[in-house]
């Protein structure tokens, strides 16, 4: 079975639509814990305006407080070269690019057409040149935009090329608001990965529809082994109070575990992990598996 | 793409666990909306002792009281020759028998050893001759049990044969603690159709730990076409407070959909009754794409 990798966002996509502002000892606390529990990436905050996202005002003091662990990729999204220059100033091994399929979501998102986000990138792309900090680009509503609906397969392949030539070493497909089938991931996937076999290729899905499990059977399937998910399901789709957001990191690697796949992450630390962060945040979280235990936790007759 | 069959057991599976008794006049206007939103099958009731599960005491009343459709089974659980007697008095299209894989689960479930099952399955048999009503069998804990864990295939091989030879007409596979993985999953339903190609498969699964709707897409990808479902995911795993049930109609109705699978349920009809069956209820229950709404559910800009 393929080694898949279990790409963490808990810090960034989670925390940053929380209602109350998680204190930063809590937050280095939680990218340690998972940095121990095995996972080979971490979202570990983004670098925008603290008026933008005040839950992530705190981004450099976490950066600069957290144990760097040699085989986990330590990311944070930025939006600009000031956000490019705070992750520098942190040592990020990587930068996380975004910009959306869709125009209207674009503009939504960053108040920026798609051309004007690549001229920025370009920016961004330059100031990193010998830094030796990567840069992943990432495709918001690659699946699907809740304003504009269905997204043809040659813009993402467009985008791609775009973030390739602008010397990314990964892109992440990501299914923003939860509108991806396992028919069409599987055909996605594979278009990507027939054009570029070596590409650092990233599924990003959420479980807004209850298919984000589905869609990673699939994405396997096409040749995909990097997934960004979200320990206890945490993280929420800001179009619909009460839907699940991104796919739950133990309920994933959980899956995977007991197909035989081979990963680094630790599904009981990351289990315990969960059950702590759904302590400290006072409220419950989407994860499966916390609730029902592993399946081979066997009841006494 | 094939045609699916969808299965509803939210009036049995789903209710039989509720805190409240659901009136009998609000389980008939529920059926008679799901007959009307297209399901194929409809598990009724159930018609077991009314001390052993209160909430369905009312299975003549609910079964005499719905209006009968021509193109949907209604089918009823029964335990024994007198719940094949009073199905028979209701006029059940068919009766689902239930057995378990795991002995353990059996004697848990049925205070019986699973030959003691098949014996009294055979008397059910007898009873029926002539009737016209079709046995369905069911093997409970077909992906694993909760006490005795890993099953093994050739278990559930030859507790299908034992139910064909009994004159059952369709077998049902269910994940009744929601254990089943999709390899798991592709691997046995692949072995069942490669051995009887023609047999009425259905596959009951449970979301209990995510994995769902998983499930389903290597189900169907091994053959089946036939699954059981709850309305709004209704119904629960006695093992695990918190913990969801039946994997959900709308939500799989709603994934296979925007497949172009074919099917005769009506996915706005189903969300619609879901939806009315949680205010009825006067509590959430697990679906996501009533809390989501559909793909196409497009935002204003």
């Amino acid at each position: 079975m393929e080694r898949i990798y279990v790409q963490e966002v808990v810090t960034r996509d989670g925390l940053q639509i929380e209602d109350q502002f998680l204190p930063t000892a809590k937050k280095i606390d939680l990218i340690n814990r998972l940095a121990d529990a095995g996972v080979d990436k971490i979202e570990a905050t983004s670098f925008v305006s603290p008026k933008a996202v005040p839950n992530l005002k705190d981004a450099e003091d976490v950066m600069l407080g957290i144990d760097r662990k040699q085989d986990v990729t330590y990311t944070t999204l930025i939006p600009n070269v000031k956000g490019a220059e705070r992750a520098a100033s942190c040592m990020a091994d990587e930068v996380n690019l975004v910009v959306s399929a869709s125009e209207t979501h674009n503009r939504k998102n960053v108040s920026q057409t798609v051309e004007e986000s690549f001229s920025g990138f370009q920016d961004i792309a330059s100031f990193l040149t010998g830094t030796g900090i990567k840069i992943n680009g990432s495709v918001a509503t690659s699946f699907g935009c809740p304003f504009e609906g269905t997204i043809r397969e040659d813009r993402i392949l467009t985008l791609t090329e775009q973030y390739l030539e602008l010397g990314a070493h990964g892109v992440t497909l990501a299914d923003t608001t939860g509108m991806a089938t396992p028919k069409q991931v599987y055909q996605l996937c594979t278009k990507m990965l027939d054009r570029w076999p070596d590409l650092q290729l990233t599924m990003h899905f959420h479980n807004t529809r209850g298919m984000g499990l589905a869609n990673v059977m699939e994405a396997i399937r096409a040749g995909a082994i990097r997934f960004d998910s979200s320990l206890g399901g945490l993280g929420g789709c800001p179009f619909a109070p009460g839907a699940t957001g991104n796919i739950c990191t133990e309920d994933l690697v959980h899956m995977l575990a007991f197909m035989d796949y081979q990963m680094n992450a630790n599904l009981d630390q990351l289990i315990s992990a969960s059950k702590q962060l759904e302590a400290v945040l006072g409220h419950e979280v989407p994860g499966q598996v916390i609730k029902a235990g592993k399946i081979n936790d066997l009841h006494a007759v």
